[in-house]
């Protein structure tokens, strides 16, 4: 089946603001086998709306679009498609009590322009939107479908899966009526190396998928499968993601929504520990990210940025003749700030990072991009040495997720 | 004029990538008054190619086309267009001259597949591409335009400027040969303030034209300024500016390229100032942000992330009587926090904030929000009390958004 991806708004023409939708909507069409033929903008403009939908339906199945569907004036996407085919107007009496109890709800003061919101073009049939007032509709024109959702980003994700996708699957007749995904997430292994894993015979199944999707520094691997029954598509998925955890298991630190930060927090939380971290070259960004983790206080005692020689020597017990004789980066200074922090705080783990984040301060012998990372338990110490070729900004937040990577694996190690 | 944007790959049509090309071209389009027609992305697929192109010819006078230009067999652009035009393919010899040389520059390995990268359809004219060994090409047909670019984000922003934008000033034969943004960074004044200050008659001259581009928490205003000459784009837009500065000026924190944290480590290396800071709520992401800067350890001795209570009495002297009697979030810990942190590092000044990030530990009297930011140089302290309606994240942002923005009003008042 191809499909087509039409989002409506001069903001996206402007350059104001940037679409998000059609990649995300594309790549969820992608995991149901059907193929995208193309991706539109256009503006506010019933012309422009006619002209691209009447395009976009000469070369697919079906058309998706997004956007223009709000209250006010410069919403006009749906009395375009209505004008574009020659339709009258009608008012769904529903729909429009479903959005005046959803007003009444979160204490909205109703106003008229909103029943636009429930007026959908003759033979339309609407599409609930269970997280806006903004409902959805499709169409039927010479055999082709036409289905138009808000562009509300958190409305487009709940639609396509609620109403959408499932509405597609019906039309086009599919004998697949159930699919499921999961995202696997890894990292520390390099694209080409999982590219060749998943490119293996072991990982071909009747019914499932693999995608793969780089997301620096991270690597998702998606798996989707479909089946005539839920069963079976849980089934299939199963037995591939067992697969890929044998083969690449040590790289995996998490699935879906699942963040390393969350991991990890899920991790200390469970083992009852407490963390404190020092910081050098990533100036914060390991604790920024921890706390970003709701409950963090639970685990999280404190983190220390020592930017200056000073401040690692008074704070952590950083011996001043290894800054003078080494320098700041180096595995004993490393090693020396995780035991520090972990003395100073009283915590059960100590981690610490200290590097040449660059532009200036890189030498022969430690160029820009090396990382010493260390992490401690008071008992056992481990420390790792890193060169990561990048400017500034990555080479943080490579070091930062590669800290909290061995921040995993020490915890999981531990009983 | 109206021009379309179609970019060609797999890669956007099956959401592995997201485009920010065409947002980026429409942006820089419409400051030259020029419209956006449409704005399309097709896989690399030879008749997709051909059709959309046809197509969003029909409804524009120039087409700018990215991506599809490497040498590997999946990029088919210039084949395809050249198809399209029944058009054989040339190889420019000065171009490949160039190509070659660049590969020698660089130290990479040559191979025949980039001799592709220098051949264009007949009757193209090849354009330079200085960051890149893709180049591109312009091509007449019907009247209407044709420019071919590479998909790369750095290379495209380059060749637009250098290239593009003045071919298609020639050939639309507009009078303005000449144009220039600048674009003002505020922070801290509504949208709708904004907004409301810039519909004002006194902002309005022949040639200058003002985009507002929200960009959470930032608020961001290009001035664009065109005229025949370059005295005369330049004059204008310094009368615009000073009239915005003395309009907004208090909430102008930066111009262009400059960030907030930028602007800090740039007064206070000036002034040379040292600073400390110490975070609770935002958990890092302030000293993450100034240590973004090239250079910050010039002035940012330490920063420490109290997030236990034992870590505000024991590193920052935060009285225990406060914290037993009020709790973590009130003006005193703020207060004792920056005053604690700035005798501990020795610096010219500590900036520190305590809050409630959520979505747990809010009170009625202290919601999810509430945030104290105090800064001090030992002599004036300021302390502010804000409360934020957000979700933990943006609350983090926001939260160190405001106190750097305190910070830079603080040392900016300083001698």
């Amino acid at each position: 089946m191809n499909i087509s991806i039409l989002t409506i708004g001069d903001e996206l023409t402007s350059g104001m603001i940037q679409d998000t939708n059609s990649s995300f909507i594309s790549r969820r069409l992608n995991s149901e086998q059907w193929h995208v033929s193309a991706m539109m903008a256009v503006g506010d403009d019933k012309n422009a709306i006619k002209k691209s939908l009447e395009y976009l339906l000469g070369i697919s199945d079906a058309v998706i679009v997004t956007g223009g569907l709000g209250p006010t004036a410069d919403d006009m996407t749906t009395a375009s498609i209505a004008k574009a085919f020659g339709l009258k107007l009608y008012t769904d009496d529903s729909v429009l009590g479903e959005i005046k109890k959803r007003f009444q709800k979160f204490h909205i003061q109703w106003t008229d322009n909103n029943t636009k919101q429930a007026m959908f073009p003759e033979g339309a049939v609407p599409i609930l939107n269970s997280v806006g007032t903004a409902w959805g509709f499709s169409l039927k024109r010479d055999g082709k479908i036409i289905v138009v959702i808000p562009g509300v980003p958190v409305e487009v994700k709940r639609m396509l899966s609620e109403g959408v996708i499932p509405l597609l699957r019906k039309e086009f007749k599919e004998p697949v009526q159930y699919s499921l995904q999961k995202t696997i997430k890894l990292f520390g292994l390099s694209e080409s190396k999982i590219d060749e894993a998943l490119s293996s015979e072991n990982f071909k199944m009747s019914g499932v998928t693999l995608g793969f999707y780089p997301r620096f520094p991270e690597n998702h691997i998606v798996i989707t499968s479909r089946g005539s029954d839920e069963a079976t598509a849980v089934g299939n998925l199963e037995i591939i993601k067992q697969k890929i955890v044998e083969r690449l298991g040590k790289y995996i630190f998490g699935y879906d929504d699942e963040t390393l930060e969350g991991v990890i927090a899920f991790l200390l939380t469970e083992k009852n520990l407490t963390l404190s971290v020092a910081e050098s070259c990533t100036g914060g960004l390991i604790t920024d990210r921890l706390t970003n983790v709701p409950g963090s206080s639970k685990f999280l005692d404190r983190g220390v940025v020592t930017y200056s020689n000073a401040s690692k020597v008074e704070m952590l017990n950083v011996p001043s003749s290894v800054l003078d004789e080494y320098g700041a980066v180096n595995e004993q200074t490393a090693v020396s700030m995780a035991v520090g922090v972990q003395k100073l705080a009283k915590t059960d783990i100590g981690l610490a990072i200290t590097g040449v984040a660059g532009p200036a301060g890189g030498t022969v012998e430690k160029p820009v991009g090396t990382v010493f990372i260390a992490v401690t338990d008071g008992k056992d110490t481990i420390c790792r040495k890193f060169l990561f070729r990048w400017e500034r900004r990555r080479i943080k937040e490579i070091s930062s997720q590669w800290s909290l990577e061995i921040l995993r694996r020490f915890v999981e190690s531990k009983e």
